[in-house]
């Protein structure tokens, strides 16, 4: 066996059930789980119907680089979203279709670590989601955590140059799962120099770039920052995206990848062993779904709405703040998150997922310990009765 | 980057580009491809009926495990089909569904090797369906290519005792994927007992083993070979199914793996990471298509006709034989493989695989060489159409 399976670390969902398991909530409330990040709104019909007008894509084996017009269709997206310009992107060669970010982000930690290099390293934000963690240890890496501040993000600026030398890859996570927080664009730049000096790859896990806030300010993209930068090549920068989130089609199993052609050529080499290929009918209902931005500001509004219910309620009783991006609350917790996780669920049957299981501990101190992550995907009904829950659970402790 | 990754090959079908550039066919003639192994048939109309009433399952994030209705109609398949009898694999440990074949038979190396210990090796029959190497060669071991001889299949026995102590896992190709031969129940249990020997893993790749044509006389399986061989646990014996052949299904990407449940749970604990769930709507069809056998008779039925015609077309003109099952011919040429298909391509505008694209040469010899692969699934007319244009071919050399 891999003997790099038993550096696995347990999932934050496998705790959640220890630490909830021989708790008995109150039988006469329904359970409300705040604690699964999956989207709940109706997937848009436009999309189904795709899918239904493609089943004849049963019959054949899909490309592994999928169909030219769904890369094409892709490659305007970015182009569109990030203001990138017409053109700016070759859907021949910077673009690839993945059957959702999870493992995309790990298939390519798998393609792109040399676990032979001393000291390989993979350095990722703390707290994080799973998947960056694991595919570091199953590539032969060692997993860096960057613990995150009170503004969401680790301080880049604190890293270590012997740790930027040992970097082979950097996951960033923005809009960041839990914290909200977007990476700046200056942040994103001073990365993008960093990562030309120790030759590293900048892996931007930007799946939930479209769920923000303010209609007027989408949070920038890595791919945006490089432009903009002058790095008309994507040199290093490979960004992830999905349209589980954006497009509430999480069982769509649909992403891409984009970015710096020639990391592409390789990733893409490595895929047709790995063998992800996303279905014709699959690729149709994508292609559609990315030319559309209609029901994604239709999205955001439903999350905003859930935002400004459960803030108005919680605001005063908790510290909490309204993320800049993504569908998740992160607030501190008076005391231990897991006892607080543990206690609203026996009271009030609402759960909510403690930060610690999210983070490692480096050099003594937890970044997740003291908050537990909400997601607000639940419908707005759901999401009130929950904030009201909570505040009387905190009122009544 | 990873190193391995300047370890790959290239695939068959880019040397068939390569031999064939430069090449112009007779104008007059429509090109049928007999190069691609991909089932043309159409997809079972209760299959695509199932997707389509269960696309509810766009909006649901599909779990790695599957769905316990679909692993239990696996079981239950696979009980029925190789006669193990009611309850004997337990659908909880012993079966998870994949996306295919190909990406399981892949991940499951990369889950399963440990490159640390010395001399890691995967060993593989040769001539071989090419992810075996892929797999290998990205999981850090050394591919051995165990040369097949004129039965179609490896001689186990020729194997030095050195290279089974290093092997880790062996890859069966049964029924065989190009020679159409089935790996013995005898040979079967030999490699059972060498696998104890010698610790490895048997993944027997089975996806061609519903393509047969006595209906009486279906090939024998791995598990069904440990349950005959009083192994009810399926130690160390691992195998690979798909809907792709059997039911025509190739674009549902849907398969499974089954059989010791010690290997499935830690290619389960990679799987988690890997990210490879099988939509809620596919696995739906899934779970119908293997609990139907019609359609598959049928299947099988098309598959007979178009052996028996091109057969009867071809039989006197070239060395070539019915295989055991699967659904490629795979005929001596005379004189160069390469150059045979070449010629046919030039002056009959019919693609068939050279064998020695399939195979590596192995102490001097490459066991694919003088022979060609040809998949009999475009529709009956056109096979038949193919074989003329072959038999024509022959007689004007």
């Amino acid at each position: 066996m891999n003997p790099n399976l038993e550096r696995l670390q347990p999932y934050p969902f496998e705790k959640l059930r220890a630490l909830m398991s021989g708790v008995t909530p109150p039988a006469g409330l329904d359970h409300i789980p705040l604690s699964i990040g999956e989207p709940r709104h109706p997937t848009p019909a436009f999309v189904t119907e795709a899918v239904l007008a493609h089943l004849h894509g049963l019959s054949s084996y899909p490309l592994t680089r999928g169909s030219a017009t769904l890369r094409q269709a892709i490659a305007g997206w970015l182009e569109r979203r990030f203001g990138l310009g017409e053109g700016a992107l070759d859907p021949e060669r910077q673009v690839l279709p993945v059957n959702g970010t999870r493992e995309a982000l790990f298939a390519f930690a798998q393609a792109v670590v040399d676990a032979g290099r001393p000291g390989a390293a993979v350095l990722m934000p703390n707290p994080f989601y799973q998947i960056y963690e694991g595919a570091a240890l199953l590539a032969g890496a060692e997993p860096v955590y960057l613990n995150c501040g009170d503004d969401g993000l680790p301080d880049f600026d604190a890293v270590p140059a012997e740790t930027w030398a040992r970097c082979q890859l950097l996951y960033l996570c923005s809009p960041h799962n839990p914290t909200g927080a977007v990476v700046p664009e200056a942040t994103l730049r001073k990365l993008m120099a960093l990562a030309d000096e120790h030759d590293f790859i900048i892996a931007a896990d930007e799946c939930y770039s479209e769920i923000y806030f303010d209609e007027d300010r989408p949070p920038v993209g890595l791919l945006e920052a490089a432009a903009r930068a002058g790095r008309s090549d994507f040199r290093r920068c490979v960004v992830f995206h999905s349209l589980s989130k954006r497009s509430n089609a999480p069982g769509l199993r649909s992403g891409f990848v984009a970015g710096d052609a020639e990391v592409l050529q390789a990733f893409f080499a490595y895929r047709t062993y790995h063998g992800c290929a996303m279905p014709e009918h699959h690729q149709a209902a994508s292609r559609l779904a990315w030319g559309d931005e209609d029901h994604v500001r239709q999205n955001r509004a439903e999350y905003r709405a859930k935002f400004d219910a459960v803030l108005e309620i919680l605001g005063d009783v908790l510290e909490v703040q309204r993320p800049e991006a993504g569908f998740y609350l992160w607030p501190r917790t008076p005391g231990d998150d897991a006892k607080f996780a543990r206690e609203l669920y026996r009271q009030q049957n609402v759960t909510v997922l403690p930060g610690s299981f999210l983070s490692r501990t480096v050099n003594g101190e937890n970044p997740g310990a003291g908050r537990v992550r909400m997601a607000l995907v639940a419908p707005l009904d759901e999401c009130v009765d929950a904030a009201r829950r909570i505040r009387s659970f905190l009122e009544h402790k």
